[in-house]
């Protein structure tokens, strides 16, 4: 059987269970956005690791090599974000082509240290290799965090309200602008394909509201990953479209190109941004808390249901969404 | 300038000081075969990623996937042997080609989890993506120790004796069969190439033993590995070639195709012996309980000295090393 068949994450899915008898008690494996190892009486430690491919997560030519060792470390971080934990270090391994020169290479480290100063995360190690071809980067984060305290994609409850910490689709646009257009006034949309903010000071905050249930990062777009938690969870959920943030760049952005800013925003990707579920009683505080911490909104978008899938409306009447998120097997948006 | 100029070393030297005032009190970063995070009072938790790329550590007709998923987390966890420490979990991302079949890939899983089962080493999370490309495999893996407790390259005294925990060359004779000869009587060769055994048992015992200086693995030939440790250590060695131990089957191998096995042991690479120092009054009855427990040999070869480089002895006479170890930029033994 081709992979493609299967995809990710039902290839994913036909190992990770049997791995499962190998982990201690209080660890939790495969299936969040960071794994959880027991390291003392009252901490965990949270780590991931991620790989970027040449020509499927990036094109050399289109971005700077700044970028590209930000957004590296940044994505990972986000993953740190996404248990509310707080980072503590970083490896990076990376397979190089042998054309590339030393000033490339040490402009991807500038990008990488800028960030890593930034939250004071140290590189403690990694590996360097030639590669025959592509330019693979693979990044391994960790982070700590209180006992128990870390936020699974399963912890969702009925009735919660479903959230997002920043405008989605940016991002894809951003991309979309990389590849097509690239007018200066898409300057905006493109630094935030390619500059991510990861909202660690935000989710470690989040993380200590006792109202704040489930917790993830959106990287494959919200239409793909609010599946992660309601399948996690056993539940379902109601989106409500007119609610989801849309910035005025994104808007002004698809007026010109006569595109649907929602379908950026639903399907397009790599946001990093927050998606969480919290208490309904909670979360008015919450959100109130939040804005006067962070001085930027927790956007409600809908509600855990007890049904099965989610349903997308638009004014309260259901609409069919078509599209997924971004799955490395079958629709790499640069690759294909 | 070109990557290959300044070599795999000289560029991670490069950026590695830039990252060492990140580093916490009691953290150890890039110059060791693991990093060290300490994580409570009593244990520091050690680290270590590696990427493997086809085509450059592998050919993938060449060898079985059961046989690339053992060896891929067999180095990794060599190198947390390499520190004396326990292991405790690992991470697995993967670039795979669109042609790969999931038989394949669940066969290079089967070959993991075996060595995974066997020392009881959970998978607990990692990636999976495609690759326009080439098979590209990196692992991460953890392991923890005893506060302090973790044995670096730098750790080595004058006086010491140097010894390994194996014949060295098979591995890399295993190789030379697999890509030029593979007749019947080098199979024992091969089976030491493609499955490696991590001292995993023995390196935690010899970790407990008070004359026990610097340790590391040797993964790119003695030859250029034995530079680690005096680099780090400041000393020089002079190691008796004449005691570096050969087994029948590379004698036997070199004589057909009229080698030097000597060539193998010291320049070969992917050895995964352990190679430590010792103090030189305790060596001796290390060495005699070491063999008690596990049944086989600590082969001394030679002595740390004061002096700032490797001397190659042959019977008391020094000679002249012509050949270092591997180097991924420079003489990768199977991409160029």
């Amino acid at each position: 059987m081709q992979l493609e068949e299967i995809g990710e994450f039902g290839f994913i899915k036909s190992f990770a269970k049997k791995f499962d008898k190998l982990i201690p008690p209080g660890g939790h494996g495969i299936g969040d956005d960071c794994a959880i190892i027991p390291i003392s009486e009252n901490r965990d430690m949270v780590i991931s690791s991620d790989m970027l491919v040449e020509d499927v997560h990036f094109i050399k030519e289109k971005s700077s090599p700044e970028d590209l060792g930000y957004k590296s470390l940044a994505v990972n971080l986000s993953d740190i974000a996404a248990m509310g934990a707080k980072p503590t270090s970083s490896f990076l391994s990376f397979a190089i082509p042998r054309t590339f020169t030393t000033e490339y290479l040490d402009k991807f480290i500038e990008g990488y240290y800028n960030l890593s100063e930034k939250f004071n995360i140290p590189l403690m190690g990694g590996d360097t290799t030639s590669s025959p071809d592509k330019f693979v980067i693979n990044i391994t984060v960790t982070g700590v965090i209180d006992k128990g305290k870390a936020k699974l994609r399963s912890m969702a409850q009925e009735g919660d309200i479903i959230a997002v910490t920043d405008f989605l689709g940016d991002s894809a646009a951003g991309l979309h602008a990389i590849l097509h257009s690239n007018d200066k006034n898409s300057k905006h949309l493109i630094n935030r394909h390619n500059r991510p903010e990861p909202y660690l000071m935000q989710s470690q905050w989040l993380c200590e509201q006792p109202g704040v249930n489930a917790m993830m990062d959106i990287s494959d777009g919200i239409g793909s990953d609010i599946n992660h938690i309601l399948n996690s969870s056993n539940k379902g959920a109601v989106i409500k479209t007119e609610q989801i943030p849309i910035s005025s760049h994104l808007k002004e952005y698809c007026k010109q190109y006569k595109t649907d800013p929602l379908e950026f925003a639903i399907s397009g990707g790599e946001d990093y941004s927050l998606l969480l579920t919290a208490n309904e009683n909670s979360f008015k505080q919450i959100a109130k808390e939040y804005n006067r911490n962070f001085k930027t909104t927790l956007f409600p978008i809908g509600k855990i249901t007890s049904k099965n899938e989610p349903v997308w409306t638009l004014n309260n009447k259901a609409i069919k969404k078509e599209s997924g998120g971004f799955n490395h097997f079958f629709d790499s948006k640069i690759c294909r």
